[in-house]
């Protein structure tokens, strides 16, 4: 059901990045769930994390553990969330053991689990999966760390590029694994971005935050949050640069995140249509991103992008109870791709169904309102709502 | 598909109140469309009404021409909503058609509209249709009434009381539209409620607002809000007695509309659960309200809902993202029923999917979240999300 999601592809290897995967059959049988990054002496990590009251354990460690770090470890099939004192005792022996294999010490890992929630983390499985991840160690690994991290997720996610800054050639390598409860404050979301390039700790949490707000937090699919989404910047160092130029390695990894944040819309669970949603003519970036997002989650507007049905009224409710404050309908409008479907708050005089449909049976096409009343503008990309989005997550678990 | 939905049954007429109705043919063919009341003079009638920015064009008149009135004229197949200028004119010549057939002035009539969004209305068939609506006024009509301002609703819905306050005998009916796109703020949905009590505009109109905010601003089905909500209430006077009884008024009235306001989630879009959602143990009934919103409306635990799924990790995602400060999961429980499915953040030791899932089996069912911070309570009504859903919204217009 993925729409216009492009295959992994070749992921380069990331320079003092190790990656061991292994199947633990923590919940899924005869696929790896385990991926074991070993980074190099030296590596800065930086990450940002969901803003749930429910934050899962392995989030609890991890955001405590950003600056200088050896290794990641994580695990698909159980969130280790709702899993208190216990959940958090689970997630520092996952580091220790991790630690174990790549020579270093516990709070030196960063924990990441993704999957059911409530339940606690089957430990001696854990340890079988993490002792043998850690044999499989190799520089070149980051296709089957992509895919050991899936769970509803039809394909696996990455994204490379190379690129030279101050002189230097940058490596950087990204993964995700999502595809429902994404919205922003991080989702069901894992995504880890390797790169050679020398930041300090400050500046890979700076990169995670900037790359975050311009990528992952401007998605949403259900406009569910999870209690574990994490994304996570590690950089070993090795490229020589960094810091320096922070604003160019900034500007040349953008597109790259967004492409892979992209992604997880595009393998949204049920998702039969990638839809960008801009509001502009805002006030404020604020109004703008409400509006974007009420309209990005509004099952009937939802429904309606699964039906290809260029119905007005839906777009019009939805903006109508976005809480723009003072919002005179007379100066909004609708387009959908080239299309004008609206114009002063009715419904344009050149407007006809069929432009409307025609646009709308695109695999992808962009919903831009303007507000009339400033010059803001924010965009969000989404997916419908589908027969297959309740499906799979009806059957999801029982 | 709806859920336990009594028939209408027998609608009391209510003295000073001859409804007429009749098919016009506006959107639907072979049903009545149109139904015009018709209020003895003294009449007042108060109401609440969407705050959406976009509200309709009949919602903007009626909310002007509170107080003292003489008639309300609906139709349904045709929102009026999104129509700017033109829409309005329309609005008001509706009424002046009605005050014809009433024998009263255009300004003492209130438009109601329910429909199609984006629309203009046909103003030759609303004529017609509202000329034969005022021949066929009658005394008892409530039930035609009801079922002339249906969508998709799959029943007409209807209820009754007749109760003594202050020696006097009261009459009240009272009917509902609406079936999705429902959440506070009145969603689509007009209801309708008469009584012969003797009130005020004044106190009408805190009726109005008071028995609103106790039921139909209490449900949600999809989130989802509407340009047309209105909740009116007409009190005709001639049971004698009414502002100096009102407290006694609002407790005998509230069940029945509380009653009538769950028929319209019983009724919900592809509904096939009935839930109610009560969040206590908050520090206060903001945060209580926000909670239980949050839950009821989030896809992953409405798909539960409708898969019997006891997720306790979608509830926990969900009240993890609702946004309540400084909230400690250690303090949070849930119950299904009297099924203690988590305490202490935890999955409950008590606890046995089984008991869960036969919580879940029922056609109606409690969620009772306790925040474990506090002494306030709210609670919601809601409905599941299943394929249903899904189907009615992406054929509705197609």
């Amino acid at each position: 059901m993925a729409v216009n999601l492009p295959p992994a592809g070749e992921l380069s290897a990331v320079p003092g990045i190790r990656i061991g995967t292994a199947a633990a059959g923590i919940k899924y049988q005869e696929r790896d769930d385990i991926a074991l990054f070993a980074l190099e002496r030296g590596s800065n990590v930086g990450g940002v994390f969901t803003r749930s009251s429910f934050r899962a354990a392995p989030v609890a460690v991890a955001a405590e553990r950003l600056g200088a770090a050896r290794g990641l470890v994580v695990n698909s099939g159980n969130a280790n969330a709702a899993t208190g004192y216990r959940g958090l005792e689970d997630a520092r022996s996952s580091c220790a053991l991790a630690a174990d294999v790549v020579g270093c010490e516990a709070n030196e890992v960063l924990p990441f689990s993704t999957g059911v929630i409530g339940e606690f983390l089957p430990m001696d499985r854990m340890a079988e999966g993490i002792r043998r991840a850690g044999n499989a160690l190799q520089d070149d690994a980051w296709l089957p760390a992509a895919r050991a991290i899936m769970t509803t997720d039809t394909q696996p996610k990455g994204v490379s590029g190379r690129f030279e800054i101050g002189g230097s050639h940058i490596t950087a390598t990204a993964i995700v694994k999502g595809s429902g409860m994404i919205r922003p404050d991080m989702a069901t979301l894992l995504a880890f971005l390797g790169t050679d390039a020398a930041l300090s700790p400050e500046k890979v949490q700076d990169l995670a935050r900037d790359l975050g707000e311009r990528s992952f937090n401007r998605l949403t699919i259900d406009g569910d949050t999870s209690t574990n989404d994490s994304f996570v910047v590690a950089a070993t160092g090795r490229a020589g640069v960094g810091d320096e130029h922070y604003d160019a390695l900034l500007t040349r990894l953008t597109p790259l995140v967004v492409d892979l944040a992209q992604r997880t819309v595009r393998d949204g669970e049920g998702a039969t249509k990638f839809v960008t949603v801009t509001v502009q003519g805002g006030a404020s970036a604020d109004e703008c991103l409400r509006a974007a997002y009420t309209v990005a989650h509004s099952p009937l507007v939802k429904t309606a992008l699964f039906a290809g049905d260029p119905n007005w009224g839906r777009f019009c409710m939805a903006i109508g109870r976005a809480g723009v404050e003072g919002l005179d309908p007379a100066g909004v409008s609708l387009h959908l791709d080239e299309v004008c479907v609206a114009h002063g708050g009715l419904v344009a005089a050149s407007y006809t169904e069929e432009q409307g449909a025609a646009a709308m049976a695109r695999d992808e096409f962009t919903v831009r309102i303007d507000l009339g009343r400033g010059d803001c503008a924010e965009t969000v990309w989404t997916s419908d709502l589908s027969y297959e989005y309740v499906r799979i997550n009806a059957e999801y678990r029982t």
